[in-house]
């Protein structure tokens, strides 16, 4: 299965989604009782490690081939002044990508990742949601496949991340289609919006979701979405085909997966919430899909950076469920 | 300098503390605030990367060759019945970190650290410190100087971390004595004990404190502690010394590290929290140094775990500071 032909042959996708490897799951339940160290000592590294041996189908994984992937994507909406930057960042940061001068770039090194970039359409932007659907259907769909196909088959871990100016405008729409709530629920500052770009924002909100009656989360991820929000999801939907687990990054990576989540539970049992970010409404979307991230650190850049930093973490996990020795092994008294 | 005489040798190495390197802390304001990211958009890791830069005098440092030391020591006061360990697993563990096979090799592995391991005198455990001092002077200046002699010269940034059965013990007496409250506040289950054998703990707390009523900080460190606390602030002394950035492990960490402040207020300027442990005191005990944890992942391991842990996150940092491109260079609009 190579590429997504609709939306039909993708929520078909959705609902036939694996699980957990459950052989694998005990397996790694078992071997972390045994390990030398009192029990439940590691706290958080524990439960990640079983989550990730379960996936990858293996009691006793490695973890050597993460792969980062940016999606770049540019929105009409920023027509309304909602960014406190102009539009042609998008572009700009995308070179900045290429050549290796962009935060994500050293946060991947730092990591052990490799980075990939696609920018979808960028002199294309996307249709002003505040005035009507941002995508047709095959827009869409061809953004849900750049993310299919982005994935490395022999990835052992996905981080997916994005940079897009204007799409905290289109992730807190989504937020409060998917969610309810009010428009200043689900708005913030973005990269640095002041108090009356902060109230404007919200009301392009409030107008996109009236422009959008649609709340079926595939529709709502279709018409107030973005490009490069599609491609997150159209990623992580195969990065749960192939059991490879994901980090998640921050709201507008979390905001594209809960689309997923909302139309098929379950969908995001292979995801971890790498981090919570300031961008104050990922926390409490980061609640509602019961999701406890692993870092805080007061970062919103986007990029797939809060994800990335997540990476080492795991790393940390997975090598002391692999690599340490046992009581029995080393000849240690278990107490 | 290569030795430490006596406490007074060490109180004036205390009172004679170099700072922070202004230039290279203004520099890396500078720089900070032109890389190619929003203002502020990646949150702790921007005050961390300026603070690493400080103490390393250069505006665009790097960070190459971190080291972990881990001591171990054997504590009196297990004759109590304090741990849930017996206190032969000391040096059985000290031969698990010697083959490999524990928590923090892996970690020292994945987060790309050289580890040493130091174990003072297992088979002579300091006294019990529930009915008198655990350490005459000169133990106590020994195991300063086993710490401050494992400083590598050219490290660039230092982890210490315990192995030592007893060790929550101490590291609550030495709060209690330090911070006063009461010995509950300060005692948990360390490595798993029970109901019975916390209140047995915050007993011998109680008791340690009325056999050691000197409440000089230095004192404090001779009475209650172990030769692997003393160790580990020797250490963290002689980083300061060789402008060595320090992160913080967990409760007995830094209730050693708290000895050096309470006795010369500064001296943990150079040391950042590397994560907050489980065990409940460490929360309590960075709060009231001022310190705000990178991480917070339920760990209460010791072994360094929870800082080697964090020198991933202050490699991102660092890498972010010093490898991104500025506005300028990457040619991306300031908005």
């Amino acid at each position: 299965m190579t590429e997504i032909a609709n939306l039909t042959d993708f929520r078909e996708i959705l609902t036939g989604m694996p699980g957990p490897d459950a052989k694998a799951l005990a397996g790694a339940k078992d071997r972390n009782s045994q390990l030398t160290k009192p029990p439940g000592a590691l706290g958080q590294l524990e439960d990640l490690a079983i989550w990730y041996a379960g996936w990858r189908g293996n009691a006793r994984p490695v973890l050597t081939a993460p792969q980062v992937i940016i999606f770049a994507g540019n929105h009409g909406v920023t027509a309304q002044g909602v960014s406190a930057f102009p539009a042609e960042v998008t572009a700009q940061m995308v070179a900045n990508f290429t050549h290796g001068g962009a935060a994500i770039n050293q946060l991947a090194k730092a990591n052990g990742a490799k980075l990939d970039v696609h920018a979808l359409e960028l002199d294309r932007p996307t249709a002003d949601f505040s005035q009507g659907p941002a995508m047709d259907e095959a827009e869409l769909v061809a953004a849900l496949n750049t993310g299919w196909a982005a994935v490395d088959g022999d990835a052992d871990l996905l981080v997916v991340g994005e940079m897009g100016i204007g799409n905290t405008t289109s992730a807190a729409a989504i937020c409060l289609a998917l969610f309810g709530g009010e428009a200043a629920d689900w708005t913030g500052r973005g990269t640095g919006v002041d108090d009356a770009g902060l109230a404007l924002k919200t009301g392009v909100v409030e107008m996109a979701l009236a422009a959008n009656p649609d709340r079926e989360p595939l529709q709502v991820l279709r018409c107030l979405g973005g490009r490069e929000l599609a491609a997150m999801a159209g990623a992580i939907m195969r990065a749960r085909v192939l059991r490879i687990p994901v980090l998640l990054d921050g709201f507008i990576c979390t905001a594209a997966a809960a689309v997923l989540e909302k139309a098929q539970s379950g969908a995001l049992d292979h995801t971890v919430a790498g981090h919570v970010s300031a961008e104050g409404a990922h926390g409490i979307l980061l609640e509602r899909l019961g999701k406890q991230p692993l870092l805080s650190l007061g970062m919103r850049l986007g990029e797939g950076s809060g994800g990335t930093m997540a990476i080492g973490v795991l790393k940390s996990a997975v090598g002391c469920h692999s690599g340490m020795s046992t009581f029995a092994e080393a000849g240690v008294a278990t107490g």
